[in-house]
């Protein structure tokens, strides 16, 4: 009955999810570098900074680039960047002639910040289909559940009598403005960063604009000065991800407390399984949201110390970022996912109010 | 030489701001409750839910009320929040014919949660103000001083020469995005709650939204569905405070560094002084700036643990909420003030490079 | 009906503690720098650095102090902390002869971290005290109520039957681990501090050792080399704080849920009223500890950020201290208090198990 | 050029700790529970609960224990603990005779809590030597460098001439409490876990105690009662790594000041190079040290959410803690490694005090 080992920690199949991590992944920071460098090349051979013979070159390079992951590994942990060494192995790639003309003006900061970005622009979207599928999910429930009574509870007491319909409207509706503002954020997020050494676009000579018009045009980005030690648009993103995670975490509490055995208000399609009681059926996904949304919490409180970001680079702020933000991406699609499970599995049972 | 002890703690003079505390005080809310309760008698009363004759007992009532304050802790002490207490207070002012009017259909959420939006209505709008002062200064201290040859620094090292306009550019453009995204919250912060005992403005017979309306246009605020138990407005709003403050604590981070003795490239009109050393001039503002945002960052992480706000009232996750949103927008104030005083007194100083 | 505005935030009858807020007032801070600046005259006296006549003129002003509390305020405004006007308002106060004699070799550090752990000394005394009252209390309930029928949640389900008294144990063994912890760090957070500008005790000449002991004797404090760099003494009792809060926290949840209606397994003395639902009983202390549990858990995260304390004193990452740990201290107080409070008031009632 | 892909994220190589990281691995976590099982079965067999062939067969079993990787992965995800479907596995690979003695009496918590603490066991040990070559490497280049002449800064001025050695004592006596502290908190950590499925050890027929104790002396744990709806041992233990970090990263803070062109205080080993700016040395090192400093901070407070463990198991707050514990677990062992590397190839020099 053996399998291959997991890559991936066991605990990523209960707050985990894939297609979100994929964005993180080793491999797809590096193509998200490389579509980079290609941009950058082409928007400068464009205004003629490099020749367009090199921007060929360097295209065809970063298509068929094939990476020494362990040399990257080694500069990341000697550079505190992994650019140096990826532009390295990167000209040694293109070869001798037109090595000099890749990453000509631009900095780390430029290749990782644009980078991540590029991926959040997807990332954004699979977000966005997924808290459609939220809507459109309680939507279906209200129409099938809405008249049932149920009892509304205020501070962990019996209130009074209302219907899943006033019950499902607390959760659909945050999540509609969770879309929206996602969708007002994206154009303060989803922009190209290009500075070169100092945020100035200063080695460019005189072409900087131009060629980051050029750069964020050929990656669907927006155009914006070099924004590369303003860290608000991350951290902006990031309490969108917890607010993201925190909604639906009211709503995995909310179902942990009507499955309660005693209270009995709803019932999920599948429970978790005990290795000591047969009889149980846990509410783990409604669980597993409360999770999310306080990891997340507490992730937010970190990422905002990282806005502290001293002077024209901060090494230390930066890694501080690497650290955090794409686990709160992640936790935020694994919210968004189980959510939309455990909608799905739910069925709202009138309430057997205490005389 | 002796004065009246201070009410407030010491500390205040330091990290405090007073205009934003003003909206955090016992009277202030007080004032901001009997303007909801007023708002609430008018709006009944126009609908015919209760008596004019009582709306206007109730508004001359809410205008004169002297409350008993020790009562008022005791009933927040036993009630976990003040309206009840309250209410009874309220009543006894209005009189035994009209009572019984006084309230209807309301709770304790409604109460608080207006009267907190009608002070954060007043309190973004000087935020606006304080943001426009720092743009200001920050553009006159561009036009006097941008021209100042200074050293760039990445990761604390010496990086390549530019100008103090290029720094002032990048302590400028957040500040911009600030505004814009606090233009953006207003219309979703700035709504009315009002939704009855359960969230569905079921005690108000057929009138609620009506009721909800005339309150609405009556205290500016905007028109929404009941949104007692979805936290996300006010999870936005601490994320913008901490936005601010943390942009703020950027410039004061950069700025403690720049006037190193050793570095040099920022005067300071006045330094704080020591009890031992008489040299020292000590950027005291600017690191304060860095406390408030590592302040505000932390209370951020704190505050979207309340984001869990389990079924339709939980006593824990909004008393949370009370113990931390004041304290953040009152430092995110002071961090507006002491950043625009900080920069009116601050001189660029050309950088003498090493070789 | 009006009495006295309230001079401290209605908030603190819900959520505050008096007898730790004393500890963090304006008066007590001042008391305790006094008593600090009398230790250092007297033990400064004793090895021959100031003359005895100086030390008891310098200890008969400290007893007879009058500050003026407006420039205090504005000092610690101005210089980012209060010791540089509080050393001038002593000298004045000490007159002419002997002014120079006062704070000789002390900085602002040794003042105010020392005169915080003076009270810190009282203050974990009380905690002890209130630990042992918390035993007590679990102690009487479990020999009254033990043997009552409960039955155990695992995952917010029904598990198994168990007792009373098996729940008691588990709130029980915590605290008395509390209580050891508690012991074990005091002899490493009651200690001086005393280094003077730079923390070699180098303005002593030759007295460093001898004075700081003479010191520590006579406030009855530990002695050890200065430490005003080396926060984890206070990132230690920060982290005691948040784990009592949140043990607290977790007897406030587990009581939470057994006074659902639905559940029924506890009952409490008092309820809370509701504004809008006359049959409401809410379990307001019990959620207030949680509340308390999860603002001290954040707190903690922040208290933590100023570990990072640069060079030889950091304003920021003190200031921050200054902010977040009386916060702590008093939410544990009242934690302790109100635990002691609601448990007893509490009885265990048998479980209606669902068939 | 081309290498395998690294499996792990190349960030790890900057931020991360292998040997620490090896105790999360799926196949540690699994190795663990499989000896806790084992143990489990020796000393029920010691007691006559269960045979000795089945303790033998169950014992064999779990040496060549093969797991169904992928199916343990789906249980995780289904049941919201692994140990059912682990369990499941472990029956079959006993096979029928047998199978029913396997995890008699326990419960899911038994087997991870206990099979966490079996690690952490490994993992103290591995802290406290590293502790002791961080005593070892600042005692050495306290012997070599001490009498060179800094000048110590406060509040980021230059406040008076000291020496490296002072500078070496601040860094170096809080390293000194730390190792203290570890080992006062081993014994109350290094417990075993045992309570069956509500914590009473009520399956176990009064063999309990015996069977505790059983398993205790075999996996050379400490014996106490069951502790796993008490969470106060991790959160301790959390705190502990927090401050290691913390105070960790002070010493990386004061390196990057001190390593600053216009300071140059310290110079190290090996510098990081930069993408554009060839002439740059950064302190990636220390950078890295005020990184993992302020992230394991944010951790702290999130891992203390989750000492509010509802009832006898907490599904949400059980999980929050397996998503911080390790990560603040391996950030700390870099911490400790990345101080050890840094503070070998660093070199204190004379500061050129400004007039």
């Amino acid at each position: 009955m053996t399998t291959e080992p997991l890559s991936s920690p066991l605990l990523q199949s209960l707050i985990g999810d894939e297609e979100a991590s994929a964005f993180f992944s080793n491999e797809a920071e590096l193509r998200a570098m490389l579509q980079v460098e290609e941009a950058l090349a082409d928007a400068e051979a464009e205004v003629g900074l490099i020749e367009s013979a090199a921007a060929s070159r360097i295209s065809e390079a970063c298509r068929n680039f094939q990476p020494d992951w362990s040399r990257l590994a080694q500069g990341l942990a000697q550079d505190g960047v992994i650019v140096p060494e990826f532009v390295k192995q990167l000209r040694a790639a293109v070869g001798e002639t037109h090595a000099k003309s890749v990453h000509v003006g631009a900095t780390s900061q430029d290749i990782i910040d644009t980078g991540l970005i590029l991926r959040l622009k997807d990332l954004t979207q699979i977000y966005l289909h997924r808290l459609n599928a939220l809507v459109h999910s309680l939507g279906a429930l209200k129409a099938r559940d809405g008249e049932i009574r149920l009892m509304a509870h205020t501070r962990m007491q019996q209130a009074l009598p209302f219907t899943a319909a006033d019950k499902i409207d607390t959760w659909l509706q945050p999540i509609e403005r969770l879309r929206d503002l996602l969708q007002q954020l994206q154009p303060r997020l989803l922009v190209l960063q290009l500075g070169g050494p100092v945020g100035t676009r200063g080695e460019l000579k005189q072409h900087g604009d131009a060629i980051a018009d050029g750069m964020a045009e050929r990656l669907g980005l927006g155009f914006v000065p070099s924004w590369h030690s303003q860290r608000d648009r991350i951290g902006e993103f990031g309490a969108w991800l917890s607010l993201a995670s925190g909604t639906l975490g009211k709503i995995g509490q909310d179902v942990a407390l009507m499955t309660q055995n005693e209270v009995g208000e709803v019932r999920l399609a599948t429970g978790g399984g005990s290795s000591a009681m047969p009889h149980k059926s846990n509410p783990v996904p409604a669980e597993v949201l409360v999770t999310l949304a306080r990891f997340n919490a507490g992730m937010l409180g970190t990422l905002h110390q990282a806005l502290v970001h001293e002077n024209e680079r901060s090494g230390a702020a930066w890694t501080l970022e690497w650290m955090v933000l794409p686990q709160m991406a992640i936790a935020t699609g694994a919210a968004l996912s189980k959510a939309n499970a455990l909608l799905e599995g739910l069925t709202f049972v009138a309430h057997q109010a205490q005389p």
